[in-house]
């Protein structure tokens, strides 16, 4: 087979002063700090969709990308060709997982059945690269969202053959990533919300949704896969409202359903601006509830009130992020997928270098910055003595649950008006932030 | 004492052709309409604090309102004639409830001890005026977020000192309620939730509000205050963040704390879309889970970021509300609370009379017009016949748990696809409601 | 040629109380009223894009619209059926008028001029149906965004060639709709903005932009195209940034590159409030300064930060532009074009007539309430009131440019303090809009 | 008089490796980088109103910054006290300007006369302070929003009197201005706009806000008044709508009124978002049109929709737009205005000069990356190649204005198809930005 990205070869790590695009200033997967290689603190993974299958359509005009080992068609042998293009790609890019739906590796059938059989035959061809690269799935996950037969959601659609459909092709989907290795198993649940309330009946989809991921579980322990589940938020598009909407929104679905011991979240920086929050917003609250578990690295623009996926380089968000992972002790199962796309604009092969080269390096900049300011102990020290109260009798008390109301009243008539409150120190820890990147 | 709003006398209804600005065009108090009176289904509330104590500064001008009751002191004195013209208000405009923060009422003092028994001193009145009227509170609450000690947060400070005192302010504030009354209890956690996260531990400090509502709940059953709880969501100002961010965030809070028996919400408009929800979303998921308990009536401006509080007149809102409200059986203990503020540029206390007549008669208009639409039968068979998959015995048999993945998976592969999707009538729906307003 | 449609006739008025949904409640296109007839004044016209060529794929998912009149080919035969079916969906309907571009009527050829002669064929079956039924365009466009080659802008290319390109595509375009009888000429800009501020000539794009509008008014008085020349506003998506973001930036740059003469603007809704406008303001702001054209009637989501093009059904809005439609003495040679798609859940033929009928009736009743308002004369009573001191000598003196800083400094400093402002009453104004819906 | 910041000396510069918090890292004033010393290059200022009068109340709550220098009185005496303690604190920072609105200066009395007299009271301290430090101010302009005499607007007042004191208002700001040798003078319209449409004559306020400024003008020539006039773009807070919404609409109406002679613009970062722009967006603009003037340097919370005003830390920001003043070469009059408070919750004195040093390094960075970009033309050498068409004969002749429609399509029609797009790169450019970083 001819090469796909002819002329590049294995991305290289030049350091902070190479002028070489093509390299990493950053990112050296064997390097170790903080006690691990930066490959095994970062764990990034290629997203099979965006970076093979995206022509990068927008609303408004077809795709731009050139992908010269893609002849187009809907054939097995295109989608192997495909496959093997991402592996060259995987490989000299030097990263040690990808992620992919089901529909993107291989294309659909006229039934269920022959669809399952094309899937069997791209698989053969992945697990033959996996074997030659030791690249493996990050995760797995069925798209429920992209044909016509999802219009109405899947798991809350108003058609129950359409749940059944959803459960076969989870079902299947299941079993492929823990043929291949995956080391979870995502739900991102496009189409699982409404267009309008008018014609929906929220309490029955919800509910129907909690049976779905009720029954996931218990199929996950019949076929033996050992990964864990995630749930990934995001609030809106293409529907009107997804029920997943944030990470507090997951996890008040799950306690309903009792679902907080299967699953974990997957939390995408994009998917995070766009219910209004920020990305380490999203990350602090996951991991204080206990549900931290992946992350879909990328970007959204600010100003634009769609899912951009733009490749991440802001270092604000990859060194609060990384201060995050590091205070959760890390990744265990999860990792930095890159969810992300190259823009319309840049259309040519070279340009899925450059991107995710940025990302990495971003990731690379952000867990060495990360590191340093825990060493310094800076944030920590700060936040200690800011919460010091807390760690004094009364407040250990309080957190114990052996004052009440009436204790507290008392202690309070008697002394009349609180002991006075500290700065906060906003500016300061902006400027402090500022000094290490 | 001389009347606060002389020249207006009891606000009558006059009909829809009515020209007088000044009257009921729709509410008619005593109408009964789908088995109670108007007075009954919407149960109004006069907000204590956006009509009698806000001057409608905002963050680039001084206040501009005319009340000249008040004469600008800070003394019980001036407290008790507020007080006496707010129930004339309310009398003339006939509604049967008001919300109220103990900082609304009555003045701070030097002490805690001294605050109280400034507060007693002006309930006094209110009970007085209560029982000359009939009209008490829809529910009480303590203002734990004007006065600087409350800047790092109540509940959720950093300094427990401020949590002992929120305790003591809360147990009075209950107290209070009971004593007047209060057919329920709020709270809204304004600054409970963070600026930057650079010096915040979000796990601690939501530990800390759990506790504290769990003390809340001990105490209300020490006292003997039967009426509920409510948590009022909002997303972010004055904060960057409140942990009390939307509907869901606050059922994934009440579950995790063990908290859901005795809380209910309190829906906000604008806070909804604050949260980048509508706020019928908020209604419904509200109701999906159990937790539908009052509203506060009033509405943003879409193209603006911050709680304008604007009164409630779009008729698209109170008639899609009003249609969530019939359909959990109408308010038990909760009511429709103006949390509503007449513009800057309306700063004569007649305004105070246009702007609560429009609301009153926009949400009677709501109220008929859901009725209307109930009666027939219009949504509700559109919605049964679309989720009539659902009734049949593959339906029951997935929502009553009896059904696998394996077995859903045999029955798809024998089927090949789904049986197929109906229009989701969007457009045909939208054109209903608009011939019944 | 077999019906497009068949089982539907001629959508009829049946008046308010009709339960049947597929006639017009409100809309009778004879019926005069304010001196016209309803078709007279609204002008409705059909997207001959939305309707017969968006198959409603979104970012996530494929198209699902039936066209069973269309055979998916990109054939001039299937272009020509598919402009007959057109033809029978808007005699149904009873509009007078559509909208095209250029691309959305024929397919392209392998050169422009295959596509020229593709265009060609097909626009005299348009004609022909033209004829046959009285249709007409109210405008023509080109389509300069879907293709690659406009990737990097069409006027604003970095790219002479495609500069070049859009001019002969535009001369073409404009040739057409002379051709037709088109009543006017639009510019949307789609890809005229920037991705990225790093890789842009800002000034140098502008300029290019204003020497192509400039060299399209050459061309429109050489061919002798008598219709207007419309920009419409937007300010985003599909670029990060369109330089014709808003009416106020068009209007800026018509000054700038001398073209306020031959342009006026095409404000819709949607982009309206992607500017962070509401409707009515563009369409105030665009009559104030005399721009005011034609309308792409349609209604976006306010919660969702891309275009939705929803069929506009807000009452509020419509009554309030239609106010200001007659407040500008109604439209000349614009109209009312339904830039607008059904949802992607609507997917059934039928579905196209619920959303035109929908739109219709609600501008309809928007055209009689405004009316009845203006009638009234009480907006525009309180109006004349509200600005009453400039209708004194010293407002005409200021208006007319005859005082001065150093004579209203006397003034004032004699004075002390002005006269006292009055309340605006913004309550009892929206109290009074709802009295007339 | 007492010290106001005791034991604050002269901030220092101690370089990047510092620890103390209040040492400058990067910002050194006579350190010459690209041919001018950094204090030349930025020009900064401290504003007056955010650092000396704000006590940082938000809508929930009161003030709690502490200013032990201020009696909290309105006295003159109080006035000359803190601008006092303004100096000290200018000169301990080390900057060279200040801007002020009159009533931040000096108290209102119970006339305009009164009101006079006071100003020209601190005046006097400021002018000795100014000759004690050499410091001066920026730009100087009047608060024609606080009162509540401009509740409908100052210029576009309903209310001719309201405009006849906002007109004798900014005749004595302008005085005040020159006596002080400002180097500007700015308006802020941040009551010019409307709350609802339902009130306003928008054609007529508008004209009027035209006529108020070509009367500044006049009076400009008249005092001999050299510097020039800024308007402050900002499209809304307070206001639901202001007439100078962004740059563009800001343009377009200074070609309106004839006005673009006299005035350029000062971009503030906050305002650019909260219109749905980047700050570069805007500054780039201004530049193009040949308005750019000074800049409000701050920063705002992308996800909260008001005017946070916080002090600018984002290097990227900084980086960005200070490309874009260095192609614009450099400040003339115009500089860099801290418009920014510190937080609510950073309220003691300290809390000053840890949020303006974090500005000024962020800058100082912004400056020297800046020109490290430019020194290695990375940026615009890409630019150059990606433009290239337009440097050939067929660009110049478009661009001069020698082509024609009619040219361009025989030209086309004989290519069939332009010559091929090259990728924007925009991913690559992104990475190249970090690596100046």
């Amino acid at each position: 087979m001819k090469e796909a990205f002819p002329g590049v070869g294995k991305i290289a790590y030049e350091g902070p002063k190479a002028k070489n695009p093509l390299s990493f200033k950053h990112y050296q997967a064997s390097e170790v700090v903080g006690g691990k290689t930066m490959a095994e603190h970062l764990r990034f993974s290629v997203a099979y969709w965006h970076s093979f299958r995206n022509m990068n359509a927008d609303p408004f005009g077809v795709g731009t990308r050139q992908m010269p080992w893609d002849d187009g068609s809907n054939s097995i042998e295109n989608a192997q060709s495909r496959a093997r293009a991402a592996f060259e790609f995987m490989e000299k890019l030097g990263v040690p997982f990808y992620c992919f739906h089901d529909r993107d590796v291989a294309p659909e059938g006229n039934t269920l059945a022959e669809t399952n059989r094309n899937l069997d035959a791209v698989v053969k061809v992945l697990k033959e690269e996996q074997q030659r690269t030791g690249i493996r799935p990050l995760w797995g996950t069925a798209n429920l969202f992209s044909h016509p037969r999802f219009l109405h959601g899947a798991a809350t659609s108003c058609n129950t053959d359409v749940f059944a459909y959803a459960a076969a092709q989870v079902a299947k989907a299941m079993e492929v990533t823990l043929e291949l290795g995956g080391a979870g198993y995502v739900f991102w649940g496009g189409r699982e919300g409404y267009k309008t309330l008018l014609n929906t009946d929220m309490r029955r989809e919800m509910d129907h949704l909690g049976r779905f991921l009720q029954m996931a579980v218990e199929y996950k322990k019949e076929i033996g896969f050992a990964g864990p589940f995630y749930i990934e938020p995001k609030p809106k598009e293409p529907t009107k409202h997804q029920y997943d909407s944030d990470a507090a929104a997951c996890y008040a679905f799950l306690q309903r359903y009792g679902l907080t011991g299967d699953f974990r979240l997957n939390i995408e920086a994009n998917h995070a601006t766009l219910a209004g929050h920020t990305f380490q917003h999203e990350m602090e609250y996951a991991t204080a509830v206990g549900l931290f578990g992946s992350i879909d690295a990328n970007r959204g623009d600010m100003l634009l009130g769609w899912d951009t996926d733009q490749f991440p380089t802001d270092l604000y968000d990859t060194v609060l992020v990384m201060l995050t992972v590091l205070r959760a002790d890390g990744f265990t199962t999860g990792g930095l997928n890159f969810d992300a796309k190259v823009s319309r604009e840049s259309f040519e092969p070279i340009d899925l270098f450059h991107a995710h080269i940025g990302g990495m390096d971003a990731f690379a900049r952000g867990l060495k910055t990360a590191l340093a300011i825990r060493e310094d102990g800076v944030l920590g020290g700060f936040l200690k003595q800011r919460y010091a109260s807390w760690d004094t009798d009364m407040g250990r008390e309080i957190e114990s649950g052996t004052l009440s109301f009436t204790r507290l009243k008392q202690y309070m008539i008697e002394k009349g008006e609180p002991a006075a409150n500290a700065s906060g120190r906003v500016e300061m820890l902006e400027n402090l932030l500022n000094e290490y990147l």
